[in-house]
């Protein structure tokens, strides 16, 4: 049994989407069962509506407080106690959870991760790395976080973590490491480019391809994409800014006149089609690497739908003895 | 008059269409003269089916050697003397000519632009400045140069030489200066950018508005987009491959089935227009600022349309006297 606790309060469109969510994970799989933590009342009001689901393996975890969207997230931590984030990852902590799972306040997940989950021993940082849309499928960008001006060391601890992920929950055989440049020849690139990749080039735990420019990154050539967060955070977050202004320009390309609106009608479901394939949330949460425990952070927005694939994602990790494995390959 | 010094050899298209778009440029201002340096027969050659053009503003410079696209920078500046691109540079450097223009080896006119045309007195970096389309129209990101690594009082210095740049020669008054950064509280971002943020706040000289996130940059709020050069490397890049990849998996769709096909060729011209406002190249090549002189880097693709778009701008520039501005704004 993989046992996850879910923060029900996180995220746009909580709890509603966070509790159908669970329930549909909860009757796709036996192997899951869910601690959800969050304000009693509105978690049972949510759970009357959202159809039948095996008692058994649902647990409620009563919070009287809740971390905002925009709050300082240090502060949140230390002092909301008794927040369904706090309280969530104290089950993962103590050894009741596998998994910590929310659509919460990004910073107050990563900081609760590294003071409450904590570490594996040797892990120097633990990124966040999510799976974002390429022309062949989906790259693991690491790292994406908050803890920005890595360390070579650090990001060499990033490619192995990266590739054990990829191949052992993606399934992506021997997957292709990249670091980010902005060049590909060797000697190019910033300091910590330049230090980290000779590290990278002589591990022999990784399929080591090189520099990636970031324009080959929606190619999808490589699988892992090794960077330090500041510059991963950017990517992600551009990436995603650069998708909505160029969609809109063409809804409203289409909208222009009579002729475009007839011609956008017969196109129109072809490109849901194409565009579900760069739909971020069809690859489920990022998780938060290199912690005792897994803790996965689901995009703001998220539905049931997202958070169904990432409760499912979290039986693979713990299947797949994803922990065991970093711990192996970085403590050599 | 402005003159010139025009590499003719440089980009993928040479000499043809840049020799083109020269001579467009030279019949559409009287106050441009161009030094057209490269081989003298491919330059004569090219000028015989060019068209009718005032032959006492172009004049030839005869190069007997050529800088290819992927030379290591540094050594083909040093060593190829007679190179298109070092003989452009030195009219610049001995005063012949105000600017140089060049489709070529990127490396090679930031190696030297700094090492032959040399920065103005007080100014510690000179960064590459190009426009990229946005929502609104466009904005300035500097630096995507090729120093990375810089330190606070050098994007201080970028802040100000891009106001005055998109003040001037774009003619955005009181541009809207952002530091790009991983979230939008002062307290945020890595050291760099930690440092850099009181600099620019209370910098009297610039419309500081504060952080902007990667997310953002599409939409255009900001105009001036500070940031240190790897980070610009990386969101430029990124963005023409993320727009190459959108645009080839939107063709795809519209080329799916007889219905799709009718569908695009009702939307074709609308579409058409849309995408001619994120074409990069309708905003002219990227100057590389604060040097005594004007050097611009045109894209390697560069058809004639954007090297006399560009050649105009080197007016604008002079006109402005942007680099005497510069020079005054830099050493308070």
């Amino acid at each position: 049994m993989v046992n996850v606790a879910l923060d029900a309060m996180g995220g746009d469109n909580a709890p509603g989407e966070i509790i159908k969510g669970a329930v549909d994970a909860l009757n796709k799989s036996s192997e899951i069962k869910v601690y959800l933590c969050g304000n009693e009342e509105a978690m049972k009001e949510c759970l009357e509506t959202a159809g039948s689901y095996p008692h058994d393996r649902l647990e409620l975890i009563p919070c009287t407080e809740m971390i905002e969207m925009s709050e300082p997230p240090v502060n949140a931590i230390r002092k909301k106690k008794d927040s369904s984030i706090v309280r969530g990852m104290q089950l993962v902590k103590d050894g009741t959870c596998d998994a910590f799972l929310s659509a919460g306040n990004s910073g107050a997940i990563l900081v609760g991760g590294q003071t409450i989950v904590g570490r594996i021993k040797g892990v120097e940082r633990a990124p966040l790395a999510p799976l974002i849309p390429t022309a062949k499928g989906a790259s693991l960008l690491i790292d994406c976080g908050a803890n920005v001006d890595a360390r070579p060391t650090q990001l060499l601890q990033f490619a192995k973590m990266g590739s054990i992920y990829m191949e052992n929950v993606v399934g992506v055989k021997n997957p292709k490491v990249g670091i980010v440049n902005i060049g590909a020849e060797e000697e190019k690139g910033n300091m910590l480019v330049k230090e980290t990749f000779p590290l990278l080039k002589n591990c022999p735990d990784i399929n080591f391809v090189g520099s990636v420019e970031a324009r080959d990154i929606p190619n999808g050539d490589v699988d892992v994409i090794v960077c330090e967060a500041f510059v991963g955070n950017v990517i992600l977050k551009f990436y995603e800014g650069t998708g909505k202004m160029l969609l809109s320009a063409i809804k409203e390309t289409m909208m222009a006149s009579f002729t475009t609106k007839i011609g956008a009608l017969l196109i129109k479901g072809k490109l849901k089609e194409t565009l579900k394939r760069f739909d971020a949330s069809e690859y489920g949460g990022a998780p938060l690497l290199g912690l005792n425990g897994l803790v996965v952070k689901t995009h703001g927005s998220s539905k049931a739908k997202e958070v169904t694939t990432t409760l499912l994602q979290c039986v693979s990790f713990k299947e797949a003895n994803i922990n065991q494995k970093i711990s192996s390959k970085i403590n050599i």
